[in-house]
């Protein structure tokens, strides 16, 4: 990493440390019981756009916000952690609405043709959509249905909107 | 979802939407071509602690912060939106220390016996650590290792205190 990243991160922390005040009391289960699952999107500040706080609730973010891509820390947020509730969010403008799975083991390939271990991207299904709001409802039926996901968990859908800030629910 | 989570979600927006301003025009890829991966412990509000704004950088965040869940979105990341630094943070006092995959997938089928669809728990690893440094080091080799990272890209490694705020480098 560039001295300069490392730089900014140091200042940044010790900025924060200034108005850290009684976080370190706080436990592990989210306070309110709730996973949510959006983008990895730079644009996207989950925290603020939600209101949430420290101690609140579990933060899982992916390449589109994916519910398939989440199953591991959801059935940990649940099972050890005691969260009940899961919000799904994936938002306009969104990279994975750009390519396809095919495509980009394409691009990696091509991007050394003599690096056998390369093909090993051809393993990997990237998750895209083809449609925002049908992506959130296939999302929210995929933990519906999943015998992993605790049958009385609350689920809903949601889309957030990077030229607006807002929010809209889907299901 | 409750119907107080849809409302608080919607209110908390509403006043996000207030200091909105230009951030409609940010760009998909990040500013800072960096990428951070973290934990969704809810104590961790990595944005503020790093003091990064919208459109600096991609977050991804899991369960413990895992290097190896988050390969998909960081090829995503690199390949398509031109990223070439990689922040991995693990936490104190985080629940991937306290169990096993084996102790995991013994609770969810225990925890209905006539339930046939539980076993697919069996085929998830749920990629816990017994020590806190060891696992980021660990997690910035795969990376380095990993024939689908960039061999350009530049890694580090950090261990984030829950207790107080402060980040500590690692590697």
């Amino acid at each position: 990493m560039s001295s300069s990243t490392v730089n900014y991160f140091l200042a940044a922390s010790e900025e924060y440390q200034k108005t850290f005040g009684d976080k370190g009391s706080l436990q592990t289960p989210p306070v309110k019981k709730l996973a949510v699952v959006t983008c990895m999107d730079s644009r996207i500040n989950v925290v603020a756009h939600l209101g949430l706080k420290e101690g609140d609730a579990h933060i899982i973010r992916n390449a589109g916000g994916s519910a398939k891509d989440a199953l591991r820390s959801i059935i940990i947020s649940q099972r050890l952690l005691g969260t009940r509730e899961i919000a799904i969010f994936h938002h306009t403008k969104c990279g994975m609405l750009t390519f396809s799975t095919d495509q980009l083991r394409q691009i990696v390939k091509d991007s050394d043709p003599a690096d056998e271990g390369l093909k090993a991207v051809d393993n990997i299904d990237f998750l895209e959509f083809a449609d925002l709001e049908d992506s959130v409802k296939k999302d929210v039926k995929f933990l519906q249905n999943n015998p992993l996901v605790l049958k009385e968990t609350k689920v809903t859908g949601w889309v957030y909107e990077v030229e607006t800030g807002k929010i809209r629910q889907i299901v």
